[in-house]
């Protein structure tokens, strides 16, 4: 199973066990994975399912290519929890990897925000490139769950939305903050045995201003050291999201 | 002092109190970062040592500048061990991306590793390039040490030097293996108390081989999983020494 391709729809694709598949999708197919009629590939609906699937001749429209499914597959690679990371822009196209790395890693949403240390708005295709590498990376490290890419916010929207009174879940909140000694993000982590929601705050190359931080902490972040060395932006996020999403993994799977 | 520049120099350049410079040194004092005689920036000698040093004309040939060491600086954001990372040779250029996020992250010594699902065998050059991103990163991370990369070995020769009666020091060793059940290594990394080197090993884009991951544990190396999702050849270094790092700050500088 885990050899065979693995391709991403949405839900809205699915009627009655067979997949209406995009001309993008069925070039894919047929020229990219060479994949031919009587073929098996996985699809993902990007909210938690994979089925089993057959590359089969459209009947209606014969030169087309569907698929049908054939069989539901019981897989679970997703964290237990619901992973936010909101992170300042860097520089140039380095929220590419950001995106790609935060996927590998298990996060839920991706909130892009600037700050007033970043302060260049991404244009809307740079939104749609985002999502577009999400849904690559999540077929590629087998997560049944695509992230969201948020269109970006400033900051202080984005932190408005994790106020207490306005959630319907609980968050545990987290800011990253360089050259401190606020307490270290794994013991912190390893502190919390409650499995909640966790979202996460990541800065620019420049670090959050101050008045930034503050903001953070009266909206009830707390903020958390990745350690002693300074990390760049894109590298941060990874740090931090690494140490959750393992920490998450010894919960539901205690050896201890 | 954080808004300092940085110059990673080798111990051999200082005489006396004096650094002297290289011509690239020079250049890259003077034009990239555009600092004048009598401005100040911080020499690190790449083995543990930063001193305050200040820009002036070298007294034997007038064109020449060099700088004269003011001040050791006392600071300390390395590792507590010795951290060594062996990793196969992702494809293309990455292994770039993986010298400069290790080194971000800590590590000591890097082995670039071929394995029988990485063939290719770098050139010398390829070396030099990955010294000087370890020296760039080393300097913008504020650590003290320069990471040292070996010169590519065969997969059996890298972990032959770890072989228990050879080692001078206590060597915690790890391999990461995707798609299994094997412990996870923040796990293991939590349950060992004790402040050992550590040495990790990871694998290929495609995975070790069956005969590979015996080999190692044949060496004394506990295989480990780095959680269910499926990390590309960039990610996984990062992943594994991102957890090193944090639990070993947490055992340096314990809040409990």
């Amino acid at each position: 199973m885990a050899d065979l391709q693995r391709l991403a729809i949405t839900p809205q694709q699915i009627y009655r066990q067979q997949v209406f598949l995009t001309v993008e999708q069925q070039h894919y197919l047929g020229r990219v994975l060479r994949l031919g009629v009587g073929d098996k590939f996985i699809v993902m609906d990007g909210e938690g399912k994979w089925w089993l699937a057959k590359l089969t001749p459209d009947i209606s429209i014969k030169t087309e290519l569907t698929a049908i499914l054939e069989q539901e597959i019981s897989i679970q690679n997703e964290l237990p929890i619901e992973l936010t990371l909101i992170s300042a822009l860097p520089k140039g196209n380095n929220f590419d990897q950001v995106v790609r790395q935060s996927t590998e890693l298990g996060v839920t949403y991706i909130l892009p925000v600037t700050s007033s240390r970043t302060l260049l708005k991404p244009s809307l295709q740079k939104l749609k490139r985002w999502q577009k590498i999400a849904t690559e990376a999540a077929e590629q490290s087998e997560r049944q769950v695509v992230p969201k890419i948020r269109e970006t916010l400033e900051y202080s929207a984005a932190l408005s939305l994790f106020e207490n009174q306005i959630l319907s879940t609980n968050y545990h909140k987290y800011i990253c903050i360089a050259r401190n000694n606020y307490p270290l993000l794994l013991e912190s982590l390893l502190h919390n045995q409650k499995l909640e929601s966790i979202v996460i705050a990541i800065g620019p190359e420049g670090g959050w201003t101050n008045e930034e931080i503050e903001r953070a902490i009266a909206t009830g972040f707390q903020a958390v050291s990745l350690g002693k060395r300074i990390l760049r932006g894109v590298t941060a996020p990874l740090v931090a999201l690494s140490l959750v999403a393992a920490v998450l993994e010894i919960q539901r799977f205690p050896l201890l």
